[in-house]
This record gives structure tokens, sequence and C-alpha cells, in this order.
């Protein structure tokens, strides 16, 4: 372990040593770590093809990763609206979405601490990606998810033997209700949330580094990526800055957040406009109407002179039937990346010839019922 | 193209040139190609992170084939009934099973060939696999299912545009009505049939490949397969065979084919037990009663001193849950090889030091009804 890499609060400046484990600051603030060296292209582990790959570029190595694979997804390209994207497709993963990165290297370090016995909360993409790593380690887990939720969106991770917890109220009160569990750490349970450990983003940070390597060592000229509470945002964010740091590229990717207008505080934020009361929006996965880092995702909007997309429903089902005509089975949170594609190549704020990654970030297989309702298939 | 190649009816020895798009010998019988030499690891195009590695090894290349990035799954070492398996995770592919490795190379090879517009059945993977990979590759595709089949089993196949026509009558009257359309070729729609046509094991044959260049240039000691129509058993049979041809390897591995028991025409041949009525199985993708290349498959069992096993309904569901509960969320159909795995280990006919892959075809995500009912979750 480096001695030098601590848990940071990046708004007070305090800082924490690593290895205590812990999730937010004392003062029950969002945490990163301090900025790290990044790695060069030698570092990378050749024979892994996975995302263990740039295990070297991690805070530190874990003796047995829990892995399944995760990683190395495709890059593939895709005229839509006129020009050339490359879809980063994202949900080629051991759960079927990118919260896998996140999930495995999060439980894969916080295991090497000690901990067996985990808690988090979400019915989605990342209380399927915890439950299931958690199984892979042979983890205790524990989800807990709104008492309205469809007993089919438990499924995967009940499958994986996670205990669920039905909590009442909204999706708010349910992520309140894990924070005090959380603080509690009863019976010893750690809350090891794909929200707030500051571990989860050092997986999602691998997408810089593969990104990087797909395209020849050299990074892309744009990032359109979905975003909730911006776990890939500040992945992008911090792995680019390593690569930058480390030499391996000379200047920052610009990183484009696409939100549902229904539900967009960061894109809000970022364009100046009020904030709004959020509505349901069919890109569920980036329904977060309070993401705990939203200072930070515009810092990275910002300094990589990015920007954030708002888009309608209607973008958002048009581009999810587009990228399914063409092959692409991704989630409508997914798609709301290549719809915002389109509108910025359309305002002219990025162009047909440069080098532009769409991320997709889930399977359409979780999506089933959505996509039945766009195509009016009953069910 | 190479000249040598042609169409095989491997019964008769009648041979039908490659260049003429056919589907079966002029009598109707399934055909295969012929002997093709293999390739060594020289010719494994290293740029390529999908089977297209393998592209050298196919009859012929087409300019432009058409990917997502299919293959170069995982390969993951578990513990299981106190040996370890490597499950080979076949559901980390575009459209969620191993299918798409036949769907990209058999649609690349038809369309270079001037085919615009393919006929298929099949409600499960295969009917994704062909439906999303004619969309990608800019083709028309009609899917003929039971009229009774769930409308939730064609959601991902109309999502790819494909025309889904509903037939009156069993699956064996679907397959049948198929057949009659493919002989007619109406409006030149060619039948693209996964389970009949031979490009589509040259598209299984990758896996064969794959594992060799996994496990370091050598075969392993056992591969255990679900086993329906018999496309990965065919497929591991012809590409372990040109390894072998090519020096690549000095020994076939054991091919191993799991049915369940409830529809288990070609265990029962191997095992020489009677014919039985097929009767209802979880494990539906492996629920072919009327297999059309069962003597080619019990060839290829003969030949490799493979075998094959029949699982119970209770082994398989026993099997999906243990996988689940170490994280591998695989669809019972996939699971049955596990189950079959410690069978032959408790046999002893296959040893626990040995080198043994377990192949898992499809992700648990299509199964989700199936894993309620499994855990006794009400949707």
């Amino acid at each position: 372990m480096t001695d030098a890499i601590a848990y940071l609060d990046p708004r007070s400046g305090a800082t924490y040593p690593l290895d205590v484990p812990r999730w937010c600051g004392d003062d029950g603030a969002p945490l990163m770590l301090t900025p790290m060296p990044g790695i060069g292209r030698d570092a990378i582990r050749q024979e892994a093809r996975s995302l263990w790959r740039y295990a070297a570029a991690l805070p530190f190595l874990p003796e047995a990763p829990i892995t399944m694979g995760e990683g190395c997804t495709p890059l593939v390209p895709r005229v839509f609206a006129g020009a050339t994207a490359l879809l980063k497709c994202e949900w080629l993963m051991p759960t079927g979405s990118f919260k896998d990165r996140g999930a495995a290297v999060m439980l894969s370090l916080l295991r090497a601490q000690g901990i067996g016995h985990v808690l988090e909360d979400s019915s989605g993409n990342g209380g399927a990606a915890i439950a299931t790593y958690a199984a892979a380690g042979g983890m205790r887990a524990k989800i807990l998810v709104p008492a309205t939720t469809s007993p089919a969106k438990t499924v995967q991770s009940r499958a994986a033997g996670a205990e669920i917890e039905l909590t009442p109220g909204s999706r708010q009160d349910c992520a309140d209700e894990a924070l005090r569990q959380g603080q509690a750490r009863r019976d010893g349970i750690f809350y090891a949330s794909h929200n707030w450990h500051p571990f989860f983003l050092q997986g999602t940070k691998t997408l810089a580094y593969e990104l990087w390597e797909d395209l020849g060592f050299r990074a892309p000229d744009n990032i359109i990526v979905p975003c909730g509470a911006g776990s890939n945002v500040l992945g992008c964010g911090i792995g680019f800055s390593e690569l930058l740091r480390a030499g391996g590229i000379d200047r920052l990717p610009r990183i484009f957040a696409a939100q549902p207008a229904n539900c967009a505080p960061i894109a809000r934020a970022f364009l100046g406009e009020a904030p709004a009361a959020p509505l349901p929006t069919m890109a569920e996965g980036t329904a977060i109407a309070e993401p705990i880092r939203l200072r930070e995702c515009l810092g990275v909007l910002e300094q990589t002179e990015g920007g954030a997309v708002m888009l309608t429903e209607a973008e958002i089902a048009a581009a999810a039937l587009d990228l399914a005509r063409g092959g692409i089975y991704a989630e409508p949170t997914s798609a709301q990346a290549a719809a915002a594609f389109a509108k910025l190549l359309e305002a002219g704020t990025i162009r047909a010839g440069e080098t532009s990654v769409v991320v997709l970030t889930g399977t359409g297989l979780k999506a089933t019922p959505r996509f039945a309702e766009l195509m009016g298939v009953a069910l």
C-alpha cells in the first residue's frame, strides 16, 4: 500500500488514512482519494483480459481480486446522426452493466481490508452488481430497496444470495435508511454504497485506461456518458487526469454528461438553469434527484471543457430504438448518451471528424417491459 | 476463397460448391463443410478482441464482418462439487448468449455472398442472435415463432426490427413451416437457420480456438457443454479437429454433452437408452426433441472419448442456484453443464486434477421468471 494515498474530503481538504475502512468523513461528507500518479503502458498486465490489466493504477493491490472477467468491453463504431460514434458497450459485463467495474474493485479492496458483510441501497444495476460481486467474493450482502419495488427487479440480487430488506417510503427514504444503518454499523455491516464509497470510483476510472488502450494509447476527443450520480463522469475524470499526470496523454478528453430532462440536477446546474422537481423518466438508472457529488461532477465537466445535455423522454425513446435497430440492445438509460451525441453534433459543440466515445452502460435485457411499451407490444 | 472447401453431406459424401448459397443438400440433408486445415497461433489477428481473431480459420474472409465484439469471453475458475471447473462465460456476448458466435459468422459470410433477407425459427437465444446480427448488418430478418410464445420472449428480436411471424401449432410445426418457407425461397428470403446452416458451426468452432488460446495454446482435458441441437458440441468437434490437424494440439479434449433428462435424444442414443417422448424442462434452450445432426453429435462424443450426461430438473435447478450464489448468473439451460461436471466427477469419469471447461451458454437475465420460481418469489 502506498502510504501517501489517503481518503480526501475535496471540499474541506481533510484527509483520513486509507487503511482504516470508512465511507464518509467524520462530518458525513462524501470522500474521494488524494490524487494518484497514474500508470504508463508498461504497467499494464498484458495477461489479464479484464480491468485488472490496470491493477497497478489502484490505490493498493488486493492479493486475490474478486473477478469474473469484468472490463475489456467492445468499442463498436456506428454511424449515428450522420457521424461515427464509438460505442463503448459497457453492458457486456457479468451482471449486465458498467457497475461491475466499481463493484469488483470496491469489494476486492474492502475484502482485503477485512470487510465481510456489506450494505447497499439500490434495486437497479448498482444493487445487482454489489450483490453479485459480494457472492463471488464469499461476502454477505444486504440490499435495501423501497417496498414498492417490483419483485422482478430484485430477482438477480436475490439469486446471488443477498438479503433484500424492503423499506417503507420513497427511494430517498430508502437511501436515508441505508445511511442510518451504515452509520450505525450494526452487526459489523459496512456501508459499501456504489454512490458513496470512493473505491467504487477507482473501479469506474479503469474505463479511462481502457479507452486509452482501445484507441492505441490516445485519449478520444469527446466522451459522452449517461449521468445519474456521476460515477462514470468522475471515474473518467480521475482516470484521464492520472493519464495526463503520468504523461500517457497530452490533453484531457472533453467529458459530457447526458441526463434526462425530467431529472437533471447536474445538467441544470452546469447550464445555469434553475433546479426543478424531478419527474418520472424511462432513463431510470440516471434518475438521481440529489447526487451526492454534484459539485465534483461539475468540476469534471468544467475542467475538461465538456458539458451537459438534457434529453426529453421522446429523444431517449427514439435513441433506444435506433440503437436496437442497429443491433445494439442497450437500456434506455444508456441510449440517452447516443441521443446526446446527436444533439452535440447538431449544436456544433462536437464535430463529425472527432473521435467521440458514447458510453452505453446497461443491457436492454433488463428493460424488456420498457422496450415492449415503446413498440406497443402488450406483455 | 479456398476452392477446395465445399458443402458436404457427411452421410452420402455428396459435395456442393461453397460459392452458391445453400442450407441443405439437394435431397434435403443437413450439410457440414469439407474438413479444413486449421490455423496456428501465428495466424491469430492479435489486434482483434473478438472471435475475428480467428478469422483465418473460416472458409473465406468476408470483406466487412458484422461484428459487435462477440467472443473473447471470460474463463473463470470456480470450485464446484469439490473440484475446480473453468467456467467459460459465453453469455457475455452482445445478445446474451453463445449464439452470437454462430450468428456473426454465418450472417457475415451470407451477406458477402449476396444474401440480404434471412429467415429463422426460434423464440429463444438463436432467434435473438439472428435478428440482432441481421440488424447490425443492415439485413432484413423474419423470425417464425409458435403463436403460443410469450410476447416477452420476442421483445429483443422485435426491437432489432425483425418481422415476427406467429405460426399455429407446436414448436415442431413452426420448424416445419420454416423449412417449407425456406425451401420455397419466397421473395428471395434465405433460410439462415441456426440449426441448419453449416456456416453457423463455423462460428461456434471459434470457441475451440479461443479456449486453446485461453489455456496458453493447449487443449483442456474435458469440455462439458449444454447440448440441444449440438452446435457447441459440433463447433468444438470441428475446431479442435482443425487444431489437431494443424499441429496446435496433440490430442483432442473429451467433449461431454449435458442434456435435460426430460428431453435427451442425443444422450439417450449415446448411452444406449431407448428413445422417450420429450417432457417439459426448465433447460429450455436444450429442449430439442429431434436434433437434425444427432448422428454427427454422437460422432464427436465418440471420437473424442467424451460422453453424455442426463440431468434431472432438480439437478438443473440446484446447479443454477449454486452458480448464482457464487456470482455466476447463467440461465438454467447453462447450469446443467455445471451439474454434469459434478456427476462426471462423482462417477470418476473425469478427475479433479484435470483441466475441465464448463461452457455456460446464456445469461440469467433472460430467465428472471424461472429464477423467481426457483426461489419462491412471486412476480
